[in-house]
């Protein structure tokens, strides 16, 4: 039996799209950056989850299956040793390429770890490099680590080709132990490659000043680390060591899980059913999501994210990750570990990554699964016979975690026995440093440690939403809330307020209001409530967070022009995936985003619309958030508005969980003196 | 030794303090409404904590002890026959009164449960409400059930007297179930009692009609429950029946708790100590907040809450309760049940309340206590060596749970490992009800049930915040995000944003602003960060949740003045404890609350400063918040901004959780088909 349309491609499966490949590009060097399936046409699919969904259970789909697609990213290197980027689309199932696509120089293919470590040999190599970092005179037992980064956007003064940049540190390697944070110790050098040449191509100096020194001033003595401070996070390291009086809190389920997984991608849990899937640019994606059986989203990912930095000094201005479209989410996910990542009963899922010969080998571990309490649910009393009925709220989540050098990303998606749909994120990890002179403090970010500048910068995230509401064609709407005049024939006491309704005609970028209450409603206007009469729908309220601060025209504005709303709506497309658009790597703008998909000013009633969600935090550092940052909680809601005919988790069951005790031996009725 | 002068008065000095009121006004009744602890004078206050702060275990407290006060609340009935309402205070180790004050007939004292009683009697005993009822062709095997409600703002027409009104439904005793869901049959008559005489006095009838009807008009019929239908919510009810394949998830703890509580009241986990005390009216209360020693709260409460509702037909102007003003929040606060209401091991504590005749009695199980698992609190992986280092997010709940009628809220403050503080509140419960005539719809809420007319309401809540940022001497600021200008010299590449930042002078009300990432800042101006040379601070976002929709002016408008702003900052006074004012019931503007406070303009910069946190829900019900609403969930955090020289949670074990398992058995790598 073929595999399921949404399930990636196997290592055989991406094996074989490589061998395809390789023969069609003989005599030249085919260096993989990608492989991974090409979900299928939307046409062809909608037709095939009718007749899936339409199946007695054991029969096969009546349906015409979609061509099973891998997608191939790759550069070819000819004689002329100049790499050519090259996406290709291969039929595993044919074995014929049914797309070829050269991509023009205007455009930087996403990045690989591979060229990271090119980076590394680079600077090993490089004598200039090596005689720039001896001028600084670094504490004994000191090492140099070069963190290679992304080169950040291109300056229109810049040459177009493919460069890397390192952010250098000093790591204290006296203690012997490799997990020494050298983000302590910033040392003020930046090295750049080009790609091509995989050489050093120019060393940018870094001011290390404070307030009131000019942009470019150096400073800074050769000593330059002395007057930096350890600050480990490893617990053998940790200063006056680990807390001992943490007792273990342990959640087990010895009836087993609510959740039935088959096919490693087809997930039932409490009357939801999805698939996932996991690709190298947005890691785990929903598809199909249902409950009871009735469509409610097409697709749900992670779409996109933007870091810019605020630091005014050169060449700051250009550090600005795109973490999706740079490198990969997928690319950068954790293997996820049993008992650290999530607690309780947990199914991991794997994925398939290439290296750069294409041959392809298990991610393993990079979504878990589980299912998690998230309290009281719903409760009434009634007062008269004092009987309370109280359920929980049961949670199924599905996780990945991603590392970008010094940042970490914990991604969730959440279903909910309520009907709720979550999407969580949580920003953790070492927040990015620079070196700053003794006894200054900036105004381009907080003096963390000692000598160490945390710079102030934005994470803006994008999800893409592609919703299927009882059905493909749906509508945009949004409610506000607002006073009514004083009236006496409507209003004639004050206190009503009246739900003003704005149908989205057009693909548009919008935004949050929550001084009105807005409220996004995606409508199918094709079925009604029974009960309520409006059309049946899923709602949410867009965090109101701050936009991108860059100014316009800037460099950091034009390559992340999505973040200048919190909602987009477009119509659906094939292959739009991508608020930023495709290309993000040494961006100067952004090309094919929702900035660019919106000017169609497509007509998105009654349609195939696509919702994206923009929201994010100005992160100006706190000494808290220093060695390794608590995590920051970001959640955005769906849920269902008249959806349904009454509360999905009013058949919850109210049962008193057995394995509750009272606390006993912590507790004396004892003074406390 | 004495009790801590935090600790909840003990039954025994209840009963003491009732039998002092008792020997002032013999020959007449005294009818008691409340007897509570009256918390300290803080400035006696601050020098006993200092004293006990400074003690070493086991030595007592080298510090004058602040009396130990009742506050009594009751209500004096002579031979005129006409309640007058006293407030007392009496020392309970002296047995004297050192306050009486006789309230002002323009306020009402807070309701108790026992008034409630009256209206249901009183409603028995009238022929008119008896006959009105009789009026309805009520289904077979229906009876009346008779909902005691405050009456709401006092209309300026009305005389200034103590009313009750109930809201009147239907339920069906077929089932023979005294849980069946009443609120799916609502009766359009509302009974209105004078309280003093105890006597209905007035029959209001309300209107049923929909879009395009008069606010007037009574279009229904006597058979007025015939077009509703069951909603049952109690699980052997529950249409359908309770699903079944839901698995438990069991938290244990089996090393024991990582909390102590001795005292009764003294609390201490991961380097936090706090009191938790627990009064009639505001519930649940944190009292001296410290990490490490290290002061941070002086007393944390939830303030107020108001839900006003927007029909616009008469009488539902007057539709607004304060929960915590009008009826006291502790007094409804549920007897909390293992298993059910929290998972894991829990401690709970009592409190102690007065019947009519003062006698104390033990209300049981009001506040529960336990420690719980967040997601991962911190996270690095070193992608050079592969080492993850992964901690969790650990919290301490302190959690208690009112009902109002329909409505319940479930009230939590968390402190976790970050240095965090979280207050949250989940709204759940019943909404409020009004009949609907069969087929129509209305701008006044919307249809969740046949004959079922859910109102659009707001629920506001107003959290108060007395710091003490390592002493009571802080200053509150505000810090914002903005765009710089593009400028050759500050700002060349137009990536830079500048943090302004604004202190808060004068006593004044305050806005959410997260378009420029607006940050309030509690600052101790006196002592600074070694590391950043910042002074030490917690910082807020206040939530941009909309205010209060009623018209400026209205009766709903006025009685709530402190939902005009998000944050209202004023200068401490004993006590001013109260958002909305002492006095809530039937006021017809908001007396003696933040918005009175502020008009002191007092200085509060590096003065001892109150904060009060306002944010709430525009409530539009939805069908799925029928016939119980899945929890909306509200969170307010508060975090330390430069208080502390690291990540407070880095030296949290990393250790991995022995009892989480791999899912087996529910997963197979089979076909769905």
């Amino acid at each position: 039996m073929a595999p399921h349309p949404f399930k990636i491609l196997s290592v055989e499966e991406t094996r074989l799209a490589r061998d395809v490949i390789l023969s069609l590009h003989p005599d030249v060097v085919v260096d993989f950056r990608e492989i991974f399936l090409q979900e299928p046409n939307k046409e062809l699919m909608k037709q095939y989850l009718e007749a899936e969904h339409a199946a007695q259970p054991g029969q096969s789909v009546h349906s015409k299956r979609p061509p099973r697609l891998a997608k191939c990213m790759y550069d070819i290197i000819g004689s002329d040793k100049v790499p050519e980027y090259h996406e290709s689309l291969v039929d595993v199932e044919t074995k014929k390429r049914v797309n070829h696509e050269v991509i023009g120089k205007e455009h930087q293919a996403s990045l690989t770890l591979w060229e990271f470590e090119h980076l590394v040999q680079a600077c090993k190599e490089s004598e200039e490099f090596q005689a720039a970092i001896k001028e600084f005179q670094l504490p004994e037992g000191f090492e140099l680590v070069v963190e290679p980064w992304p080169y950040g956007g291109l300056d229109a003064t810049s040459e177009n080709r493919r460069y890397f940049q390192g952010l250098c540190f000093g790591q204290d390697t006296r203690n012997g132990n490799p997990d020494s944070n050298f983000y302590a110790y910033p040392l003020p050098i930046i090295p750049v490659m080009d790609a091509h040449t995989r050489k050093i191509c120019r060393i940018d100096r870094l001011a290390t000043g404070g307030k009131g020194d000019s942009l470019t001033g150096k400073t800074h003595s050769p000593r330059i680390l002395d007057h930096c401070q350890s600050a480990e996070y490893v617990p053998e390291l940790v200063e006056g060591g680990t807390r001992k009086d943490m007792k273990p809190i342990n959640i087990t389920q010895p009836e087993g899980t609510s959740f039935k997984v088959s096919d490693e991608s087809f997930v039932e849990w409490q009357k939801w059913s999805f698939r996932v899937s996991f690709n190298p640019r947005e890691g785990a994606v929903l598809h199909d999501v249902r409950y009871e059986g009735r469509s409610i989203i097409y697709r749900l990912s992670i779409s996109e994210m933007s870091v810019p930095y605020a630091d005014a000094r050169a060449p700051f201005h250009r550090k600005q990750a795109f973490d999706f479209g740079d490198g990969g989410a997928g690319n950068c996910a954790n293997n996820l570990s049993l008992g650290c990542d999530c607690l309780g009963v947990i199914k991991y899922f794997d994925a398939v990554i290439v290296g750069s010969d294409g041959e392809p080998k298990e991610h393993p571990n990079v979504i878990c699964l589980h299912e998690q309490d998230n309290g009281i649910g719903w409760k009434h009393t009634n007062w008269r016979t004092g009987r309370a009925v109280v359920t929980r709220l049961r949670e199924l989540v599905i996780q990945f975690i991603i590392t970008l050098a010094n940042y970490e990303y914990v991604f969730a998606y959440k279903l909910d026995t309520a009907g709720g749909i979550t999407l969580e994120v949580r920003a953790t990890g070492i927040v990015s440093t620079v070196n700053i002179d003794p006894g200054k403090t900036s105004e381009y970010g907080n003096v963390v440690s000692g000598g160490v500048l945390a710079q102030n910068h934005q994470h803006i995230f994008a999800a893409r939403l592609d919703p299927a509401i009882d059905g493909h064609n749906n509508t945009l709407l949004y409610e506000e809330s607002h006073t009514a005049p004083w009236d006496k024939e409507t209003n004639p006491n004050g206190n009503f307020y009246e739900i003003r309704k704005t149908i989205v005609n057009r693909s548009q970028g919008l935004d949050a209001a929550p001084e009105h209450n807005r409220t996004f409603k995606i409508i199918n206007p094709n079925k009604k409530n029974k009960l309520s009469g409006n059309p049946v729908s899923y709602k949410f309220q867009p965090p109101a967070t701050q936009k991108l601060l860059a100014a316009p025209g800037s460099l950091q504005y034009q390559r992340a022009l999505f973040t200048q709303h919190h909602v987009w709506a477009t119509k659906y497309q094939d292959n739009e995936l991508y608020a930023a658009g495709r290309y993000t790597l040494q961006s100067q703008v952004e090309v094919g985003g929702v900035h660019d998909m919106v000017k169609r000013k497509d007509d998105i009633t009654n349609e195939d619309l696509v919702l994206w969600s923009v929201f994010g935090l100005t992160h100006n550092p706190r000494v808290e958030d220093w060695p390794v940052m608590p995590s920051e909680i970001f959640q955005v809601h769906f849920k269902p508005s008249d959806f349904f005919e009454r509360n999905p988790a009013i058949d919850v069951p109210s049962s008193k969980n057995q394995a509750s005790v009272l606390a006993k031996d912590c507790c004396s009725s004892g003074q406390k003196l």
